[in-house]
């Protein structure tokens, strides 16, 4: 699938908003992954891709996790983490995309993991930074993400969790798992 | 054990300024039970007892959670955290306290747990309130801690777990667990 046929599936998916947002990620993503060497080919793949799921009808996501995905325990959680582990499925199936790296990079977007992967990296990073994006500490994020790609995401995680914590919502505990995970190796390595 | 008697056992452990803060403890904490109806005598006796390893040697307590304690996962976190469960241990083996409840609100004062207790939310919150505390947020805490006991600690989590970030230190998953599970049960309460 080249670039012009995803982006012209995921258009379909997606509000104006959210296609505009896409097309950030996209550039974003291509950027980190040039300075940080990823793989170009599969970021700009993921990042056209990462919010393919993010209108499909909620229940209709909650089942699928139920019944086709190993990982129950993000159905505790807020909704807006469903999409992009129904994603990955639904690239999957509906649109034949097999590259693992892609999938997990779309897979892992919202939440993090323990032991991300360079290009899971690059995408979720993207995805917080994108040049339309427009809150309180991204332009600071954005400058860390020009020399440390690790310390960008720490300090994105350390935003989201903050700013959830004050509305009162739920961590998913993976991903404050996430934030030890990078800090521990960022120890490690200094 | 009177009070006097365990306030004389702990001025051994504890040097001049945390005795001065457990004195602070055992005033909130005992205020803290007459109010949300915790069982008073319990409340201060855990306080008094709440920091009796802080000083212990901490290659000491690591090994005694290793060949004592069921769970080894607080090993991998800030050493910050020992003193809580070895105390508890500590004050049934060298001081015969066998109450469950005492035990469990010193285990339990630095980290909280899913499904605290109330005796356990009392010592937790006043740990972090008594009077001479001096940090950003804890008088928001006090102001909250005189009408609702888990909406006060939920605040005080919030405190640490991003004052903890900020500083890039380790969160420890259990607390972060016990957030959620007091939001949860608040939302469910509304």
């Amino acid at each position: 699938m080249n670039r012009e046929q995803a982006l012209a599936i995921v258009k379909q998916h997606l509000t104006d908003h959210r296609y505009v947002h896409t097309l950030g990620v996209v550039e974003s993503a291509v950027e980190l992954a040039r300075r940080f060497g990823a793989d170009e080919g599969k970021a700009e793949l993921a990042a056209i891709l990462h919010d393919y799921a993010k209108f499909r009808n909620k229940d209709e996501m909650r089942t699928l996790i139920r019944d086709h995905l190993q990982d129950h325990t993000l159905l505790e959680y807020s909704s807006e983490l469903l999409h992009a582990p129904c994603g990955a499925y639904y690239v999957k199936e509906e649109q034949g995309i097999t590259d693992e790296d892609v999938l997990n990079a779309i897979r892992y977007h919202t939440t993090g993991r323990v032991g991300m992967n360079l290009l899971e990296k690059v995408v979720f990073l993207a995805d917080y930074i994108e040049p339309n994006r427009q809150f309180p500490g991204v332009d600071v994020v954005r400058e860390i993400a020009k020399v440390d790609l690790d310390e960008a995401i720490i300090q994105a995680l350390e935003n989201t969790i903050t700013f959830l914590m004050k509305r009162r919502q739920l961590i998913y505990p993976e991903t404050m798992a996430t934030f030890n995970d990078l800090i521990t190796k960022q120890k490690k390595e200094k």
